[in-house]
């Protein structure tokens, strides 16, 4: 396997497709450099998803983070570009992507996007006290 | 671009405007004068919105909050009027501001406001477990 | 403007009457009396509401907060005697008080009351992700 | 008063019982005996109601707690007896009884148990933004 | 009683059938090893249910987790596995498993799985302000 | 014994004279008078001493405190003044008093004083790793 | 080995005894009673000691600790009582006890309280940056 | 006493002068501009001294700490010129100001100064266990 | 390089033998098994030292780690084992390392143990303000 | 001003060189590569100096972080190389340079150097109680 950056997202089988259940993750290693200036911005991302048939693979997510360190890119476009690409590798039932931003100029911002199947309802939820 | 501040709003456009998404963003350090007493008032204003056609420049931001250094302005009107030049300038789907004021008189106080545009609905939340 | 203990609350014009919005506030410095014992009891007093035509003055609340410092009161008595008094002085669309008393007798006690105009419905809260 | 453990618990008049509202108590000294090994178990109880006719009297509920220091308990009954024990004495609309006990074998362990009365309903819950 | 790992969970009588309540355990000390390198991966399990007729016993449930000490087992595969095991067990209303693994590559994973019984439906949550 | 404020102090006799250890206590319920405004003022009063021949009586302490409630007086004089009345009273080995003041006007304050008897020195502090 | 409370301490004989190190330990489940009110006391205990040739047998640590349950002890005395129990057991190069007792009356005590061998020195404490 | 600010500082006499002790202060709302770009810098200010003969007064420092809003200031050199004023002002045995200011290009900045008087030595510190 | 459990631990040359300073680690991943009952413990090891000549290899001290999964030891024992291994490995100028175990029997243990070269002293700490 | 990365370190005068005094920052923008594998690290690095005649310039010192991000280097190196490049730039009274690098294989890494100039000593710490 290679540990080049790799904007090419590897899955595998989901292991319990016939339930709806959750996989979150917090990547707290982003990297890009800004369009305007060419400065480096970082994030922290948090992915969160309800598997259909695939599930992303560890590894090759972290190459694929690791893939924007020295490309130009918009908060709010680099947060839905990172949720396009994981959706058209997995197809999921439901993502949610939130990439918390450092504070540029006095101001922090986090932008979240969300994907949801057409065909896919969530269960209610149970909020137990 | 100037650094004076400014009660001008630069935008730019929504990259992703056929979905619904969040763009919220932390600004600790507003100040104003207080009306009554002309003496310095500080807060961190809060600002999450949905945006439609257009985005809120992040430096115009800077200097919008700026532009209130030396305005008096109580605390109920200046977070409607900070919520109304936002509305103005960008015309979200939904637009929330909430600013924390520091204390005064042994009060802590903090004022919410929002917008939601017409024909606007929130989806259905997604809450995983 | 009087500097002594207060009953009476001021209230001035609700800069936004037209829309349903949050203030907010926390009083940590209430203190009254044991009815029982005569014994000072303190308190952390959260308030909350959506205003109608007045908001509660920041200056007459706190001097209205002090005129409990001579007063036996229960709990549960004093917070209800809290609201009721806010509520006819501002008559808002909804207000919410929480008192958190330190602990007693190795227990931790909190009352919470809230008021609803009878024509006012919340709107449907928007959860942003 | 008696200052023995005392397994009755007494009241006082709800003080405003036209009014939903919530009384919350947090009791961090409940001990009892495990039933198989005699050893002593520890926990935090956390109370909230929603009053009736009657509320709980402070005093009379730090004795009940201390009267279960020489009882053999098992963590799901004693918090389902604890909440038996408080709606016999109170009758309320809604009471909600949550026992965090201390680590035993490497595992925490939380019960938390509800009563609602047949004839009440919740109001409809205001989450104000 | 064994003191060996053991894949068997033991039970006791639901104490309160007839209610409706929360059992919540922290399990802070898993460890299983990673079926691609076998490395020891490690993780807290969250476990919360409504019982039925069965609770899990806590000895038995802290060998059960032993037993998976020297076990090649995925992340997302053995948070289903240890969901299926204490549904068979205990045949539960409600029961939710989450498993917080430790960072691995950079990227922290939680996974997250629910049970609910055929014809149990969860009652109107009361959320006292 | 009285449960009216009393500036009196009482003691009870040290049970370990020959060693010297700390007794630390915490009192976050100091009320007192501002002697300009006449209004308010809140505390958390820290006290830790290495007692000689006596301790101070918890009960007596308690109302020691409450009897600043209705007495004007400055922060830096009224901290000096419960160290003074501490050590009359024990005449300790060695004495702490930190008042933490509640912020006024946008400044908190805190004033720490000790009292250290001329023929006591204290012991080679043994800083464990 | 007995599960009665149980006033004896064992020990074993310290692995390392040509070097001075630290074994630290947190007891959070300390209680006796109060001697004028015969009611519940609760603590946490700190342990922390170098050893000489014998180290405190954990379980008989929680044996010990148990034995308190049903003894009236004043914080100060009970406090210096464990130290010297411990000290008779294991005659330590040094050790200290501190004991956190829970809020009563309003006010917050630690008492700290420590043994230094006669023949003992501490070596030169080393403070990495 | 004007409410405009204002760079002289009142004192009061020191009620204990006859003792070394510590009045620490926390004032979170200290702007200025910086002197390269004109755009508003923001810190929080702390200031801990032991007294002389004179003790800053609290409104007046709140009327010092606002003079600077308009002024062009460089963090070294600000927090340099506030410690210059307060033992011009009240020249003390010892004094320290900290200034925390807001992240500015991704990294934070503090900046501590200290005076001590040529005739003082601070006491002995005593570190209670 | 394997990637088996293997007690030999490598290292590299240090890159500034003629300067003193400080590498930290953190390893929350520790396990091995109790001596008495063969039921696993967990801990969290802290390591900081000096480097004379080599530096630990991060990989190999990973694999060292683990190589006591299976391994019966007494936390006193294992602590001390552990800074032996190292220093036979990297011959440090100084070395500490601390292990936190998990709650048994109700009881939190660490466990802190150092090596200081015969030759080496530390430098004069600075403690900057 | 160049906004490329910048190897350059530029600084100000000291504008009170007569006095020692403390800059503190903290950036947390660090990323390079690891020289084995290629992969990105990153870190936070902690800053504190006292400074002689010169002050780092903030600009330049975000410049300078900038420039490792395609440079390959140890945790060890590259920190002592940090803190010799900015002692070559600034030559201050004292400097520290603290790196904390986020978890590789399980273990979390702090590298932390000091430089003292030869005829610097740093003055008697102040502890104020
Ligand atoms: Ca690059
Ligand atoms: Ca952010
Ligand atoms: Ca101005
Ligand atoms: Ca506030
Ligand atoms: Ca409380
Ligand atoms: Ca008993
Ligand atoms: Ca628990
Ligand atoms: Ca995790
Ligand atoms: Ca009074
Ligand atoms: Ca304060
Ligand atoms: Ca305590
Ligand atoms: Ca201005
Ligand atoms: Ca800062
Ligand atoms: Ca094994
Ligand atoms: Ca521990
Ligand atoms: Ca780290």
């Amino acid at each position: 396997m290679s540990t080049q950056p790799n904007r090419d997202l590897d899955t595998f089988p989901n292991p319990e497709p016939q339930r709806d259940y959750t996989i979150r993750m917090r990547i707290p290693e982003f990297t890009c450099l800004c369009p305007k200036t060419g400065q480096p911005d970082f994030a922290t991302i948090h992915l969160e998803y309800v598997p259909e048939a695939a599930c992303v693979e560890l590894k090759s997510l972290k190459l694929y983070i690791w893939s924007f360190r020295d490309e130009g890119a918009f908060h709010e476009a680099v947060t839905n570009r990172i949720l396009a690409d994981l959706v058209a590798a997995t197809n999921p039932r439901f993502m949610r992507v939130r990439a918390d931003f450092w504070m540029r100029g006095g101001i922090d911002t986090s932008v979240i996007v969300e994907h949801r199947a057409d065909n896919w309802h969530p269960g209610t939820a149970v909020a137990l006290p």
